[in-house]
Parts: C-alpha cells; sequence; structure tokens
C-alpha cells in the first residue's frame, strides 16, 4: 500500500483527489492537512464523502507528512515550493498540483505570480506531469508539476500536429472556455450563481498565467519558440473544459490519421470519430480528453476541439495518473471510471 | 456470471444502467435492445461509454433475452407487460425500472394509467423492490417492480414515522422537487433547457401516478389506508430529488434517534445529524438516500428532508442493488461509488 | 419630480432599483450612496446600467439624503435604523427594503436579528408596505417596511383562505424555493455557482426571520394567532421565488371564485385559471404575483402555488409600487413591465 | 399609429417580439399568426404576456395580412418567401427575420438550404437590416432581411478592422458562442435541459449556414472577399452570443480609438474601455451590442470582444429598430430597455 498525504485538500482538486484516492485498492490515506480546517471531519466539509472517509483535517506537519511515501498539494501556489524541500530531502515523493514547478524558469515564474520563488534550484529537477509526453521520466520523478487544466487540453490538442511540423507555430490560437470550478473554491462575487448563470465572458485576455505555461510545452515539442494568443472564458456551468484550437496549415496531411496515430496506444486520451464534436459532460468526473480535428472548407485553417474535465484530466486524475506511474501500477488503477451523462 | 439483458436503453434510466452495470465484476452484458435505435452502436448514442461498452442496440427478441439470467426493463410503462410473461414462463428473471408492475390492484393501475392491464395475475407475484422494506422477498423474486423515483425519496422519509405510529396517517403532506432527468430523455417542448432553466413549477397538483404508488406502500408499512397531499414540482437541474415531508405529530418521541435506528444496518440510507439539510448535490450519481428530521418550533409538525439521485437510488442504482439481493451477491456491489462533487 | 436617494445600492435590491427608477418619468436620482464603492460609477459595477445612469457611489451623508424627497434603503438589516430618526425629523420620507422595521414588536426583532434596536419607538409609525393589504395607510405613510420575498409570496397565497376564514389558521405550511440571488451580492462559498447550481436543499429549518414576519402579517389578517411551519429551499436559479402553501379546509368553498374576488381590482396580482400552475419565469423581472389554487383529490387539504420575482415584487419592484401610493401617481407607473421569457 | 402582423409568433424571437411591440408608443398590433396554433390566446402560450396581449393566434390570411403596415416574420426559412410576393404586391412592407432574403445569390442560398429559392427576383431588392451599415436603405425599403444572431455579433465587431483596412481578411476567425434559445422553441433532444445543461460543445463545423452570410456581409464592407473561419458552439444558457474574433494585423493602429469613432453615433453599439470583456448578462433583453478590443502581449493578433442578446439585438430587437428607421421614428423608440442583471 502507497501511504498518501494530501495538503490543502478544501478546495475542489482536493474533494476531487479524495474521491479517486478513496478508492484506490493500492493507496492507505494516511493524512489529509488544511491550516483553515484543521480538527474538523473531512466529511462535513464534503457530504459526498460520508461514510467513505472518516479521516480529521489536521495542521500541516512537516514531520507527518513526511512519513508518507508521496505527498499530493492541492494548494494555492506558494504553498507547496515552502514545504517541498523539507519532504524531497527526506525522501518522500511530490505531486504538486499548483503552479509552483510548472515553469523551468524562475525568473518568467516571479514574472507571471508577483513573487519571488522560494526554491528555484528545483525546478530543473521537476517533471512536468503530463504522460502524454513524459510517461518515462515520470516514472523515476520526485517532483512532479501536474499540468494546469487549461495547459492540459491545449496541448493534448495542438500536440500531433506541431510534432509532425504540420502547423505554423507562430500562429496559434486556443479559445478556451472553463467552467466555475476552474476558480476553485473560494468566496468571489464573480463566482456567485447570481453572477456566473446564465452568462458567458472572456477574462484576462491581456494575459493568464497559463500561457507561459503552455507556450513552454509546446516550445519543448517543436524545438522552436511558438507564439500563441490565448483567450479563456467563463461558461455557466460547474465543471469541463473545451478548448477550441485553431491552426494555420503548412503541409497537406491527413488530420484524422494523424491524430488516431499518435494517439493510438494513450489509455486517457480519445480520438473521435471524423466530423465528431466531443462534449464535455462526456468527460465529466472521468479523467479522459476526447478530442476531434477538423478542416473546414478545406481551408488552410485546422481547427481541434479539445474536452476534459478541469478537476479530472485536467487536475487530480491526471495527478492519481502520475501517481499511477511512479509506483508502477497500472497507470488507469482507480481511475478508469465512466462519466456520468446525463 | 449473471447474464443480463437490458430492454429500452436509450433514455436516462437505461445509460446509468449501463454506467453501473459496464463496471459490476459479475455481471456480463449479454443484449441491450432498442426498437428505435436498433443497429446504432451504444457509444454513439452515449459518448460517456465511448471505450466502456462495445455492444450494439439490437430489437428486441424474446429468444434473445430469454438466454438471461435477468433482464431489466428500462422502458415507457406498457413496454414489459408485453414481454415479461413470455420470459417468466421461460424463468428469466425480471427487474422492470417501469410502473407496469408497481400497484397490486389492476383496476387502480388502468385508472391512473389509463389503459388496460394485459397481465394482471403476475401483479401479485411481483415484488415491490424497495430493499428497505421488502429485503427477504427480494431474494427469491421472479419480477421486480422497481420504485419510482418520487416514491423511493418519500417513502423511505415517512416510513419511520409511520411504522411506529407517531404521526396521523391521514394528514401527509409530501412536497417534492425533481431535476429534469426524470421526464426522461424524449424531445418534448416543456423539457427544454431554454423552457426549464431558470424557472420553477409545481406540475401534476390535480393527481400524479405516483400518488397511489406511495399510498400503497405506506399503507402497507402502517397497516390502514393513508392520505397523502402530492405536490411534485420541476426544478432547474438535471439529477436529483429533494423530498420535504411534513407530518402531524401524535406523539412524542426522539425523532432523530428513531431515524437513526430504523436505519441502522442500511447501506444505502444515511441519516444525517440533528439538525442536517441534506443536498441532492451529496447524492449524485450515488445509491444513497440522505435523510434529515426536524421539529421546527417544536410544534407538532414533523419535517423530513429526503434527498436522492432521481436515476440512481431512485431507479438504476436501486435495479442493480435488487439484482445483488436476487443473485445472493453483497449488496453493495458495484453500486458504492462516491458522489460527484463539485 | 420625486427627487430620490438610495442608500447601499450595490446589492441585487440596489440594482434592480436603480433598473425601474432609471426610466420612472416622474423620478430624478439625486444621490446613490455606497460606504463600500464610493467613487466608483455606478455603471462600473453594474454594466447593464452603462449609458443609463451616469452617477457616482457616493459616502452616505444625511445633509445630502435630507434634501431628497424620499430616501430607499436597500441595504443589510441595522443600517436603516441608524438613519432613518434623523431623516424622519428632516420631512424625508423612507422606503426601507431591509428588515429593520417589519416587526411591530422590538422583543422579538432582537431576538430574531440578535442585537438590540436601536428606534424601537418607530416601530409602531411604519407601515408594512404591502398594498394588497395597507394601501390606505401607505398613502400617507413616512416610513414603509418593504415586505420580505418569502412573506410577499406567502403572504398572498394565503390571505383570501384566513380573510374568509376557510382554513385552521394554526395547521399552515409554507414550502418555499427561493433563486440565490435571495442571499444577496456578497461573496459566501455556499451561493458560488460550484456549490448552489445542480443541487436543492433547505436550510434554516429550525427557524428562518421571515417567520415572525409572515406570522404577524396573517395574524393582523385574521385577528388571532396563527402557527406556520416554515421550510426555505435554495434552487439552482438566480431569481424567482415559488411558495407551495399549504391549508386545512374547514368549509367548503369555491376557492377559485375566492381567490379571482379577492384579487379582482389589484393591477399586482394575477389569479390563474383553475387548474394552472405558476412558473416563476411568468415573472421575471416582472412586479406581479401569480397565483394558483388546487384542491387535490377533492380532499380537505388545499394547496396554493405563488410566484414571484424576488427581485422585484419581492422587493424594488415593490417598493416601487409603495413610492407610487406615497406620492399619489398612478400605482404602475414604471412597474408595468412584461416578464422576460425565455 | 403602425399597424403591424406577425406571421409565426409561437417562436422565441415571436415571443420577444410581441414583448417589445406591446409596450411601443406607435404600434398597432392588428393580427398574429401560427399554423400550428390557430385559435389560441396568446398569453396561454406565453405567460409572460398575461394581461399584456389579448389577441388570439390566427390562420395567416394574405387578405388580413396585407391591411396591416408592415408585417413581421418570425418563421423557419421558407414560410416567408411563400407569402413575401402577395404582400410586397399589396404595398405591404415586410420585416422578415428568417434567412430567406439575406444571401443575394440565389444559388448560394439554395446550396445552404438545400432547397430552391421561389422568388430569387426580390433577393436584389431586400435590404440587409443591419443599421450600423445600411441605415439608409433601411429607410425606404419595402423588404428588410434581418441579420442572423452570430452575423450580427461577428459582423459588428470585424466592421471597423475591416473598413480601415488594419487586418487580413482572408485570415478570419470566429469563435462563438451561444445560449440554448438560438436554437428555437421546437422539442429536440439534443435541446434538453438534461442534455445541454452541465455541459459545452462545438457543433457544425463543418459548416454553418451563417458562414456565407457573415462573408457576404464582410466583404461588401472591405471590398473584397473574405475567408472565414467560423466555429459555433451551444453554451449551457438561455439567452446570449458571445463572439470572440481573431484577426491578423497588418497594420499598427490604435485600436481603442478606432472602435470608439466608428460607433460614436450608434445608440446600440457600445465600445467598453479598454482592458475590458462584456458580459452576456449585461445586455440581457437589451437591443445593444457591447464590444472590447485586445491586442494580447502587443503581438500582431486582434481579439475582438462581442456580445449580444440573440433575441434581441441578434433578431426581435434588431427587427424593431429596423421598423423605427423604416417608419421614420426615433430609432430607440420602446427598445431602449435595461438589461435585467443579475
Amino acid at each position: 500500500m502507497i501511504k498518501v498525504g494530501i495538503v490543502g485538500a478544501t478546495g475542489y482538486t482536493g474533494v476531487e483527489l479524495l474521491r479517486l484516492l478513496a478508492i484506490h485498492p493500492e493507496v492507505s490515506l494516511h493524512v489529509i492537512t488544511s491550516r483553515s480546517d484543521g480538527g474538523l471531519a473531512v466529511s462535513d466539509l464534503f457530504p459526498n464523502l460520508r461514510n467513505h472517509i472518516d479521516l480529521h483535517f489536521s495542521e500541516p506537519d512537516v514531520e507527518e507528512l513526511s512519513a508518507c511515501d508521496v505527498v499530493f498539494f492541492a494548494t494555492p501556489h506558494c504553498v507547496a515550493m515552502s514545504m517541498v524541500p523539507k519532504l524531497l530531502a527526506r525522501g518522500t515523493r511530490i505531486i504538486d498540483l499548483s503552479a509552483d514547478f510548472r515553469l523551468r524558469d524562475a525568473k518568467q515564474w516571479e514574472q507571471w505570480y508577483n513573487m519571488p520563488h522560494t526554491c528555484p534550484e528545483l525546478l530543473a529537477q521537476a517533471v512536468y506531469g503530463l504522460p502524454e509526453v513524459n510517461r518515462k521520466t515520470i516514472r523515476t520523478a520526485q517532483l512532479i508539476a501536474v499540468p494546469g487544466c487549461y495547459p492540459t487540453a491545449t496541448q493534448l490538442g495542438f500536440l500531433p500536429l506541431l510534432e509532425q511540423g504540420v502547423i505554423d507555430p507562430i500562429q496559434l490560437i486556443a479559445d478556451t472556455k472553463s467552467g466555475v470550478s476552474g476558480a476553485g473554491r473560494k468566496a468571489a462575487v464573480g463566482s456567485l450563481l447570481a453572477e456566473a448563470s446564465e452568462n458567458m465572458k472572456a477574462y484576462a485576455v491581456a494575459g493568464h498565467r497559463h500561457l507561459p505555461e503552455i507556450e513552454q510545452g509546446l516550445s519543448d515539442v517543436c524545438k522552436q519558440a511558438v507564439s500563441l494568443t490565448f483567450v479563456p472564458h467563463l461558461t455557466p456551468m460547474i465543471r469541463g473544459i473545451h478548448a477550441t484550437l485553431y491552426g494555420k496549415l503548412t503541409k497537406s496531411v491527413d488530420l484524422q490519421q494523424l491524430f488516431e496515430q499518435r494517439y493510438a496506444n494513450e489509455p486517457f486520451v480519445d480520438v473521435l470519430p471524423a466530423g465528431s464534436h466531443p462534449e464535455t459532460r462526456s468527460v465529466r468526473g472521468a479523467n479522459v480528453c476526447r478530442i476531434a480535428v477538423h478542416q473546414p472548407q478545406h481551408r488552410d485553417t485546422v481547427v481541434v476541439l479539445s474536452a476534459i474535465d478541469n478537476l479530472v484530466k485536467g487536475a487530480s486524475g491526471q495527478a492519481v495518473q502520475n501517481m499511477n506511474i511512479m509506483f508502477g501500477l497500472d497507470e488507469s488503477l482507480a481511475i478508469n471510471n465512466i462519466a456520468t451523462l446525463p
């Protein structure tokens, strides 16, 4: 059994991690921490977990956490970086769902997150936990930076095209739509049902923190600088990300075949038949990215549609997928559940 | 392995049954029928089932169905009654999610459903599949009538009070609220998002078909006629039933203890701590009924709050629970999953 | 022109008041105050008001407010009571949308609101602004307490029955459902879209502050103490209240005629034809209460369905209706708009 | 008074047209037709219109319609073309909200709508009713083709850029998101709340009928062929369109100033301050298009955000705006109402 700790499990990625780990046959939940809700029964905060998880939140404690084989951080940025060095020093492996170790360039990180990075020396060691790209290095990683939700949907959609060099890497556009749970479980007027329901809007068009993360990942793939116009939108639903991706084709190619071949052996990427339109509800609660590729009017713009559940393949499911790989388990263990529809 | 057939799996109780049975370790899905969609791949209709269920819908055929150990009917009323006699005659057990065998009185059935019942002789043999009341008879039943969604939430809420005789059985009120999936997967203007979203209304106040079913069940329990005012409401959400039940107390009693004792050994009824308010999201996708009991202002009206997922404990989950009991399996097998929250 | 001031217009009743008053031909908006957002353009906070209202929020100032003919308070409780005595002393009339002057009994107020009332001497003078009951006294009132949203829907539904003495006043039940805007425009986890959408729950079953307000109003009508079981529910929509009311009939009476006669001359109460079910969307944005009355199965329980928009007939529309009456205008002026559907 | 007839008022553009015309001071509603609901009271179908519109639907009759000064068609395509020639011959002016007269090229129309056009000779005479482009010709037009919802939001966003020649006209992208009312008030499984809520998807990526309409309009403006990639999405809300538009800049220009100058005198186009993000709720129920322009990272891709209510500025409000212009009235008469928020 893998002894697991979770730091900061009072948010949405936290409760989703608990839902997945509670039924994982190789996991023993050892400690669940919360600075704000120490002492509270986990199921008092999350009524869906009643009769499934009997633990209480405890104050985060490095001693106790270091007794775990692996510790997940489901925290806002800046929390993981304060504890990770100590835990790594004691041999505990880390799966960080926050943004602390996603960018390799500390200066860039500091510019986008407006604060100093306290352990930049670990950035080179951190493995970007996108199994479809980095499966091999994930196996032996001590520190995983789980990709963000938008970056997962966007990179999986662009990857086949950039790897094969069939689109212009400096004319990329990602028009992305996210459910409101992406804003986290924090009291904010803009996320109220009375504000966000029956409403659609773009936000952060001037610059969103996922932009440098996506550009870094895509640049790695095509071995050259990429330029992405990234426009996120807030959509009136709880879960789900739909990324609509646009690229300028530079070669004629069988796009359907290109995508099917690229993901033929990927357990959690599903390339839909030609002419399809993936729906976010088809992945609700499930650790899968469904993708369709189109070339409207046979013109030179390729359109990729990519749908994930932001809390599963976009966060906690992908984190468990990383854990399964790191500990030599079946990669699908406990995360092969079926989306709930309707 | 239990060889399973499903008749009419193109509706919402059908797809939910498939989601649950697809991961059931003791079930082998043999045949899935649809009169309207014969030949279609199941996963073409329900994209959440892609890579989980490879079967195609076939035309309903008694020969093929009778090769199953058990056949589920997830059909509108009047379909099951036309095939059940033949299947029973060949030894196939039946779990009917429709209303065909829920009422014992054929005349009453015909009055509420406006058509003749074609096999009234089977009504006496049918077992009403509410495990919390009829677990023993379910074990050996050949024909199960799975309770309706409103009846499940309502009966589980009133049961402890009527069994102990602490409320007046002729002054019962059930104010119930259902998500729109309760209306089924059929094209109807009133169920359009543009009609049903941002809207709340009562319907069928003059008389709803679940009224005689509930009154029959409650009368059985308290061995006398009951009188229920039943007001269903359409609520702008996909899944969930919240029943708010009112009874007039005739005795002073520790209500919290009464409920906790009644359901102490029930795996799928969760009595919440005193002062709680169950939320439908806490049971979304899960086969559980969460209940709280209140006595506002210490007056003589008891208020019971009862929440289920109409498609799970209110339909398909309960159907699988019946199957588990009928075949001597662990009652919770494959239906002990955790609700998805948020 | 009536010179109008609004105190605390940054909430939902505030913005709705502004939407209605902006087009009122007899109103001149003089000052709009906000303690938190002083200096901000009103249309920066509420983008629907761009090009319709050019004012900025200012700090509340008694001098400036007393230059108005009437001041609306769209504030949380306890704000109005701190300013109203000074404004009344200077001859400014008050329409208070908060709860400060709704209860006549100061002790009861203090018990339900957990704080001392700072001007109990004004309670006797305040007029409860339900025009369907108090139209005459509203005309000359200096201080109006606008009814709460649940109390409006509930009282309008019970009034005809209690006035005519056809139901038992100590066996009243109000099962009420509200959209989330009823919780106000304040950051609270429970009101997030990710928490409140796709969810239904009761709340405050042990005791809600609108209970004493409703019981006071209904007791006035039937000249005796009433007893109400009041269960509010949170519904996944922005606007709307649906009250489902239950009474025990003590006389046989033509209920449809009773309601139609009672409200024959009321411009903002619409009694639907027999057999109807009012929908909250039919009153969305409109200052009307739609009511239907049923007697299911011809038994002795009467069921009244009452629907309003909580922000209009349940708050700001009713406030303007009061103003129209107070200033001798056509009662419907500027509030006779049509609900938006779909 | 303008004598008005409406053909086909049982859909969503119909009820919205009725809401707007019912309060129009210069309009007398003469006849409202419906082939399917002849004889029904309008307010029985649309409960928001109770006490506002007393007419009944009648069978469409050319004699009766030709007694009107103007007839609106709020019908599916192919209905208007069958009656318009007769009405024009009798001097009745036409405002057609359907697609019948939007394309000037009959062959193109037949290709996209899969049927012959029965009066292609009228296409040249029809005026495309986008007041921001064609105000002068609208004044004297006998036959107006009201633009589609997507085309309105998309063209208003691209217009300033193409008129000034600052973007490449053959690299246009429109990523558009619509509420479900855009699919109309017709029973269809895909538009059910249980299907479309909590879901996001693209549709018709291979080709949507609004594509040729938009390309025709934009080509007119920049006097050369344009090429647009157009991807519509279904969004889980009732009303609203958000168009996110991408263009490749070919010149350096002050984009904010460009947009503000272009629309300085337009009553129904609101250019937001630099850095803004328009929300669809800010135009809900209102006849306005709110626009913001961005140049992310100062790169060469311009992003325009354009929000309308699909049923108002995208259909019925724009139709009334056309009528006001045609009959020499104040262009804003009866359509200057404020959006409902929240």
